[in-house]
This record gives C-alpha cells, sequence and structure tokens, in this order.
C-alpha cells in the first residue's frame, strides 16, 4: 500500500483535499463547499469522509494530515474567531480531525503553508531562507529562516501586505486600519484603486484581470499601472531583505502572472532602497505551482519531514 | 576548578577579553589595543596569551570562546575584508585560536552576538522570538526568531539601520549608498544631522552628548531633535514588528539613554504603523547591560549552550 499525506486548503467557499504522495504528487483531490457546513462537527464528518473516500479509491495508508486555513493557531491547533468560515469560535480543527482518522493533523495560516509549500515543492526547493509573497485579493505572506517558518509572537510573522510603503499625509487608508500598506497597491483591490486614480472619470469599474487584458493590448495607462504595483512591491521586498536577507523571494497569486509588466520597475525599486552590498543577490521568482495544487500541497507541507519517514 | 567561557568583543579601537562563568558573570577581564597588531598572527598571539593570563589567574577551565566582530562570517569563522580593522583579507581567526587554545571557538557579527548576549543575560532573558537594534555611531542589529539568530543568504539578516523610512525625493543620503536609511536619522550621527537642521546656523557642531544634555536642561529644539528619533525608529520598528512579530525590541547603545525623550513619539509612529491587531502587543525595552559587559556577554553568548553542559 502507498503511503500518502492529505493536504486540506480551507477557503471561505471551498475546501480542497488532497493526496500527496511521498514525491508530492496529489493522487486524487476533491472539493467541498465550506460555506454548505455552518455546524463545526459537520464539516468534521464531512472532510473525514471525503478524506476516507479517497483512500479507499486509491488504496492508500494514511500517515498524516496538513492544513492550511485563515485564523489559524499553529500552536493550539484551533481555527480562531475566523471572519470568513463559518463557524466563529475557535475550533479545535486538529485535535477534532485526528481522533476522526487516527494519525497527526497539522495546522497553519494559509499564506505561511503556501511558503512551505513553495520551499517543500516549488519555486524554493532547496533554499534555506526564503519568503513567500500571495498577491491575491489582499496581500499575504510568510518568511522562512534557517528551513523554518518564523511564525512570530502573535503568529503575525510575515504579514508582509501590512509593510508601510508610503508615508504621505494622504497614503491610501488599508482594510487593516492603518495607512499606505503594501495591500493598498498590489493586491487585486489596490490594482483597482490604482486604476480608477490613472483613468479618473474615464473607464470605471474595471478589474484587475481587465487591466492585465488592457497592459497585454499595448494600453500605456494599464502598463503604468503595474509600473506602480512594481515600484511598491520593490519597496516592500527591500525592507523583508533588510530585515530577514532571504535568498529568494518567491511572487505568487493572480496579480504575479502580469510579472512581466511589473518586475522591471520592482527590481529598480528593491535595488534601490537596499544597502549596496546586497543589490543583486535576493532572487524574485515566480511560483511554479498551478493555483489549485499549490493549496493543497502547501496544507500537505506543514506535515514535519520526520513524520514521513516513521 | 571553575569552567568558564571567554567572550571576544573585536572593535576597531579596543579588543575586549573577558571570562564569563556559568552563571553569567563577567570573573575576569582585560583589554588589548586591535590596531597596535597590524600583523593578525600577532594579534592572535596577544588575545591567546591574554586569555592564558587570565585562566591562569582565575585557576578556571576554559570550556569555549566565542567572538563578536564586525565583518565576521558565522559560517566560515573568518573576518572578511573588514574596513575597521587593521586586517584587510580573509583571517580566519576561530580556526586559528581554537589551535591555540583547544577549544572550539564562535564568531558572529557584533550586532548579531549582541542580540544573542540580550537573549541569553539582559533583558530578553526567556524570549523566543527577539530584535535587538543597535544605536550608536550607525545602527544596526540582531533579529531572533525561534530562539535562533536570523543570519540570511549574506549574513546580512538583522540589517536594520537600512530600513528605507522615508520615500521623498530629497530623503538623507547614507554613508551605505542608499537614501532614507534608518541610520541617517536614529544613529548619533544622524542625531547630530537633524540638529543641523532644527538649529540652523545659530548653533555649530553640537555632538549627540551635548544635544542629550541640552534636551535634559529644557531645550525645545533639542528635545524636538530625539522626536525625531522616536518617529523615524517608530517606523523603522513597525516595519520590523510587520515581518517578524517579535515578543520584544531591545534598544541598546548610547542613543538608548535618551529614551524618555524619544519613546512617546517612538511608541505613537511604531502603533500608528503596524496591523491594529498587533498594537501594543510588541515590547520596546532597553538593554539592562552596562556598555563594557554587553560586548563581551553578547561575544560568550556565540557559543551553543550544549557546549558549555559536555
Amino acid at each position: 500500500m502507498t503511503s500518502v499525506v492529505a493536504g486540506i486548503d480551507i477557503g471561505g467557499t471551498n475546501t480542497k483535499i488532497g493526496l500527496v504522495s511521498a514525491e508530492g504528487k496529489i493522487i486524487a483531490s476533491n472539493t467541498l463547499s465550506t460555506a454548505k457546513y455552518v455546524q463545526f462537527p459537520d464539516y468534521i464528518d464531512a472532510i473525514s469522509s471525503a478524506i476516507n473516500d479517497l483512500m479507499i479509491a486509491q488504496d492508500a495508508q494514511l500517515k498524516a494530515v496538513g492544513i492550511g486555513a485563515a485564523s489559524a493557531n499553529y500552536k493550539t491547533g484551533c481555527i480562531e474567531h475566523a471572519a470568513n468560515l463559518p463557524w466563529k469560535g475557535i475550533e479545535p480543527i486538529c485535535k477534532e480531525l485526528s481522533g476522526r482518522l487516527g494519525v497527526p493533523v497539522y495546522l497553519e495560516n494559509d499564506a505561511n503553508a503556501a511558503a512551505l509549500g513553495e520551499l517543500k515543492y516549488g519555486a524554493a526547493r532547496g533554499l534555506e531562507d526564503m519568503v513567500m509573497i500571495t498577491l491575491g485579493t489582499g496581500v499575504g505572506g510568510g518568511v522562512i529562516s534557517h528551513g523554518k517558518l518564523i511564525h512570530g509572537a502573535n503568529s503575525c510573522g510575515g504579514e508582509v501586505g501590512h509593510l508601510r510603503i508610503d508615508y504621505s499625509d494622504n497614503a491610501r487608508q488599508c482594510g487593516c486600519g492603518s495607512q499606505g500598506c503594501l495591500e493598498t497597491y498590489c493586491s487585486a483591490t489596490g490594482v483597482v484603486r490604482t486604476a480608477k486614480e490613472m483613468y479618473g472619470d474615464s473607464k470605471q469599474a474595471l478589474t484587475s484581470l481587465e487591466i492585465y487584458n488592457a497592459a497585454c493590448s499595448g494600453d500605456q495607462t494599464a502598463i503604468e499601472i503595474f509600473k506602480t504595483v512594481g515600484k511598491q512591491l520593490g519597496r516592500a521586498m527591500a525592507l523583508i531583505i533588510q530585515v530577514t536577507d532571504p535568498q529568494a523571494i518567491v511572487l505568487f497569486g493572480g496579480l504575479a502572472a502580469a510579472n512581466k509588466f511589473f518586475m522591471p520597475s520592482l527590481e529598480e525599486e528593491m535595488n534601490k532602497n537596499i544597502m549596496p552590498v546586497l543589490r543583486g543577490k535576493c532572487k524574485v521568482l515566480i511560483s511554479t505551482l498551478n493555483g489549485a495544487d499549490a493549496a493543497i500541497l502547501g496544507a500537505a507541507a506543514t506535515i514535519p519531514t520526520n513524520v514521513l519517514n516513521n
């Protein structure tokens, strides 16, 4: 029987479950509606059953489960007061699932899981010191030093979306309550804000995908919008480099696809704002994992390597 | 016979050597001129003899040596191309000293050693995630996560003096070659620059100590100068918090003595520029080690704990 682990990515809309082989291949997967399970015990039933069904179909032996989720407390193994999940309290997901499946269960917040996934299975394989930046609806991140996640005192290590990169009085207001955060420029919503500023009233309510398509068609304003993304991301990456000096920073998420438009201004601004001795040292990589796989592999990567060898 | 370790702090002018007991007490110490030993082998002779003399006088047994120095490569155990030391090449100080003294020798850059010293013997005792910022002629730092130094890919982890905290076009030029760095505001020389701007031609060539004394005497301009220090330091600390989420940031160095003048503006600016969920979480501490002891204890703290227990 093949030994496998399961990776579970819990999103506000869907939960992706996959069985991952020792070689890092997803051999089977399934998707459940997260939102449907308003009661936490029902959700546990559903994901336990889904994993068992996959195991039976593959005739595989389960060694461990790894979970990536928002509002995850890796220390307690609980999902705590999640804003975008149906259960609002403190839910001991690791304990519950471990009880059902009889294997150890690990939990990390989704951006940290993504960083581990990139380290174990993706563009950062073989590195010891790397940073992951996820460019999605918001901007998240995970920082790895000496091969380990920097969790920090409040599990907020790597919250690079809220690095301030604009100190002007009229710096953009961020959803977090602060001002001038990276996320106000380099998320999908940040790009839409820049577009509104740059197009003025001439165009309205463009999505970030439409702006990307416009840039691909040679629209100069759209191209300028991505230059702004690159400049602000370059500033933030310079700050990260001065704090942790990573071998590489990996970009992931929808916006990363636009890298041909933002990479030149990103590298220029990043190198301008670090010590000259560090210029050109940190690689800027684009994730090599595709979206759906990345979430499952990231979740699976939260399982410590030694667990697989037992 | 008492078991001790030796801590060696190599500065451009002087080298401080101390024997440190298992309880973290400096039981004997000595100071040599660094500048006097133009030839590296002569310097090794001098520090080996100094340690042996201290050992004989104390009738102690040496278990290991730890060194803090500028331009230290902790991986190779060499001092490499030091700008402010007499030897300009790559000097294998760990290998040489270990050969002479017959014990393991460890090396870290001085700011990292200071962070370890604070963690092991000072204000950060018992913490796992902390950051040290040294406010001297320049601004240095060391970042500790999960109890370990973040060295980074190029041994530049924790170079927080070169975090950019001013993006205006006329941001101050830094000695590193970049612009708007923390160091241009929050070092002794940075304070002097601010003083020149604020006093204009009315006063000239004040030292940072004179400015501190003026603030103590109630000089409003001097007090404003330290408010600027606090504001810029608060910005940098906010950035560090967003990347590594430490339990505490410890301030060390001459300027730290002026904390009563800069702490209010520091805490205000720091909390303004981090995610609201993190506000008030990270402690700002002032080093509890005195200057001369701190350097020796920091150097001694580079020795891994398990070495002492053998």
